[in-house]
């Protein structure tokens, strides 16, 4: 089962590609795919779009995994974010890819085992799970896998619903 | 010069389509595209982009004009408006449309001469500015075709940049 987790904004988007199977986790790709921010907004929007599309074509998940996103503290960024998180799901969307959505929390609990986990404490599991040698970066690809790993643990009877899917 | 104008939501997205020749408007098309509200917000987001898709097939516009989104008050809504305001703006930089955007006060300063209008005055003057009977229904389309309007009495040095565009 390959999971696509992605840490949507408008400036970058960290990625994780994970396999999960039988409770192991091999991580095939992360990275982040980043917006030139001299280009026009709308351009940035359709960079986003089209390298999330090339990953969805790449590596085939079977679902991929976002943070949901709340109207919160940093309003001066958000509305751009929201945006282009919109793009993001259009484009699993239009690759018939199923979606899981976690708060915050949901991935502390299921990364780290405690909802309140500091970000550190969350980086530092997410590199334990996965078996890897160092903190992935940039920081939106560990949180990009940290959702991915969430997903493949708690959306198990979503994942066998969604299989029909593909 | 064929102008889009649009009202975007995940719910609701009104639209109208004017035509803008020798400062005279002609109404070519108005209305909404809706989503179902039973289906899964990433259906929706996906309807809102086909839809929008079809009517740049459709009416080949030169240029897509919207509003402005701001992280206001109604906190509910915003964030999933914003996502849907993202596959619009992906809709137009697909299709190579130019987009412009403007403050509320910019499409009622251009409408009815006056940044402070009531929305019933803006309806009134579009109603009249486009020579129709009635107000359009529904208040979606008569928003769109505002914006279509201010598009058309501001963005004239923008236009003709954007006619190398297409």
């Amino acid at each position: 089962m390959i999971i696509l987790g992605l840490d949507p904004g408008y400036a970058i988007v960290g990625f994780g590609v994970v396999k999960y199977m039988g409770n192991k986790f091999t991580v095939l790709d992360f990275g982040a795919i980043t917006t030139n921010k001299d280009e026009e907004f709308t351009s940035r929007l359709g960079q986003v779009y089209d390298g999330v599309s090339f990953l969805l074509d790449k590596w085939k998940p079977a679902s991929m995994a976002v943070e949901q996103l709340f109207y919160g503290t940093n309003s001066t960024t958000a509305i751009g974010v929201a945006q282009a998180r919109g793009c993001v799901l259009l484009a699993a969307k239009k690759h018939n890819v199923a979606i899981g959505e976690y708060t915050p929390l949901q991935v502390k609990q299921a990364v780290t085992g405690y909802g309140k986990a500091e970000k550190s404490q969350v980086m530092e599991m997410t590199k334990l799970l996965l078996h890897l040698d160092h903190i992935p970066k940039p920081d939106d690809a560990a949180d990009a896998l940290a959702v991915a790993i969430c997903h493949a643990h708690t959306g198990g009877s979503l994942m066998a619903n969604m299989k029909g899917l593909r």
